[in-house]
């Protein structure tokens, strides 16, 4: 008998802004399991600004195209498995996009020993808090007793990025763009300060809060925070390059970071980009000091969670809005 | 009796390119030492594009004003000191300036134990040659079988670039302006290709003799030049910003990097800028390696002369265009 879920395909290429119209919810046939396949139910999506720059083509992944099932990190249960690595019941995590079932080959999957509630290993105990430790610690070589600014701060990496600052003894200033995410830094997370990038003083407030300059900042965002960050950097500073947020929801990104590569001189700055699986070989030193923070109640973990397969544009819309605090992700189903 | 010098001053602020009538050659009368100061007769006159970008206020140097002497790194011999630490005769290096004779602080010199012919204290064996050794091997963590991309591959630094990565035992591209420093390059450094900006197939002609991609690309210009190589980078590649020469003939600078933040995260690329001042404590490691390939005979030192004061507008101005080949210097006097 053939079982019907549903999945969202992409319906229409986004001109500017990504809006509900790009998607269209329609039934699927559950397709056949090939050998060395594995079908999953979809159980979390991960929801990622970096979605969207999937649809410009110009990311570390291919470009999407109309009729695509919209792609996206999850985790699954399986239902049926022509592998031996996995077995019915074993929950996983793989690029299973956003449908009620995904088939993928089994390399492509991941199975979790599963310890904690199943959304942590979309955040800070997968993707979302491995990008943040590397980022920090290795990419931007961070100190004890060092300016760090963060952007993107009420973000899924940035939230996690400035109380693992503030672990390791660093001065912290979070860039955000609501007062409530300003508030909610400095009192439920410890940030020293939060300036505001929509605000008119932003670059004055920025200055006053790194009276030192910025010896490492952690950006997410790109664009004119970007900008501004770089004119505020300490001799030596390192900019650690995750993402482009604020680049993302067009179809005409920004020329290029202001002043570089002539600032990058005058103060013998480090710009590095990177992604998370530049440290595959590293994951379980990340996982391990998560988990021990976790644990000793030092890391508060922000989960910003919506039910149903259907919200899934909304939430991505909205993570491009800067409507999310803490990590984005749908919740479909439990596992049976 | 008063002695009389010549100076060249700032007649007039460059608006776009500079030419010669943006300065005048006018007598000085020699100016009085004082407690703590030196004077000094100017022998060589270092010449580098980074002059230019002094007067766009934006560099690690203050901004040039009209009436200032124009400042330089030279060699001079000590004609007059009022500080234990020279006496007359001494050979030095410092910032003398556009002058036959300058008057400094003595913490502001360094002396020369003469072992070459001064000029190479301006080139392979001063801060040009500590520049090359310091952003290759450093700042760039080259590597044997690596391919190392150099742009203003016939200028200074470039050139001492180029042949230090084939001493390493790379695949050494150059990028330069003309088929006659292309020729020079291949023919004479042993460069494994050279490619021309101005060439209408530039980039095809990049890709071309980088099949692999850039592992590093050692950056002396910046603009297109910069834009193009990002886009030919390897992952885990590395930009080794070390200046700007395409931007420094201008008040209206290129706004930035074409693609940066994003491009620097598809392939976890760096890019760091460097002054040579940042390996003040280790100067020696690299005069000792320079002097050691020189006596090899593994170094071509390309030394590019103008003779006189009076030259000294000229050689800028013909820096800024790509007229030299090597180490740019004007030779005022010899020493007494």
């Amino acid at each position: 008998m053939t079982v019907t879920d549903r999945r969202w395909r992409v319906a229409a290429m986004p001109d500017e802004q990504l809006d509900s119209s790009h998607f269209e919810l329609v039934p699927a046939d559950r397709p056949e399991v090939s050998d060395g396949e594995v079908g999953c139910r979809v159980l979390w999506i991960s929801i990622d600004a970096a979605q969207r720059a999937w649809f410009q083509g110009v990311s570390y992944r291919g470009a999407l195209n109309i009729g695509d099932t919209m792609p996206a990190f999850c985790i699954g249960q399986v239902v049926e498995s022509r592998s031996d690595d996995f077995a019915p019941g074993d929950i996983v995590t793989g690029h299973l996009g956003w449908q009620d079932y995904g088939v993928v080959d089994a390399e492509e999957l991941t199975g979790i020993e599963v310890k904690a509630p199943l959304s942590r290993y979309l955040s800070v105990l997968g993707i979302t808090g491995i990008t943040a430790y590397f980022g920090l610690f290795d990419v931007g070589d961070v100190k004890s007793g060092e300016t760090v600014v963060v952007s993107g701060a009420a973000g899924a990496t940035g939230s996690l990025v400035g109380q693992m600052a503030k672990l390791r003894g660093c001065r912290v200033v979070g860039i955000c763009g609501s007062a409530e995410k300003q508030e909610w830094l400095t009192s439920k997370l410890g940030f020293d300060a939060a300036v505001n990038y929509r605000d008119e003083n932003f670059r004055t407030a920025l200055k006053e809060a790194c009276p030192d300059g910025i010896d490492v900042f952690f950006d997410n965002v790109g664009g004119t925070t970007l900008d501004t960050a770089l004119g505020r950097m300490a001799y030596r500073g390192r900019v650690v390059c995750c993402g482009v947020v604020s680049q993302y929801d067009t179809t005409t990104p920004s020329r290029g970071a202001r002043g570089v590569p002539g600032v990058l001189i005058g103060k013998s700055i480090t710009m590095r980009g990177f992604l998370y699986t530049d440290y595959s070989d590293r994951f379980d030193e990340a996982l391990q000091a998560l988990q021990g923070w976790i644990e000793q109640g030092s890391l508060t973990v922000a989960e910003d969670i919506l039910e149903g397969l259907e919200k899934a544009p909304e939430g991505l819309i909205g993570v491009l809005n800067g409507t999310n605090v803490g990590k984005r992700m749908i919740h479909v189903a439990d596992p049976s």
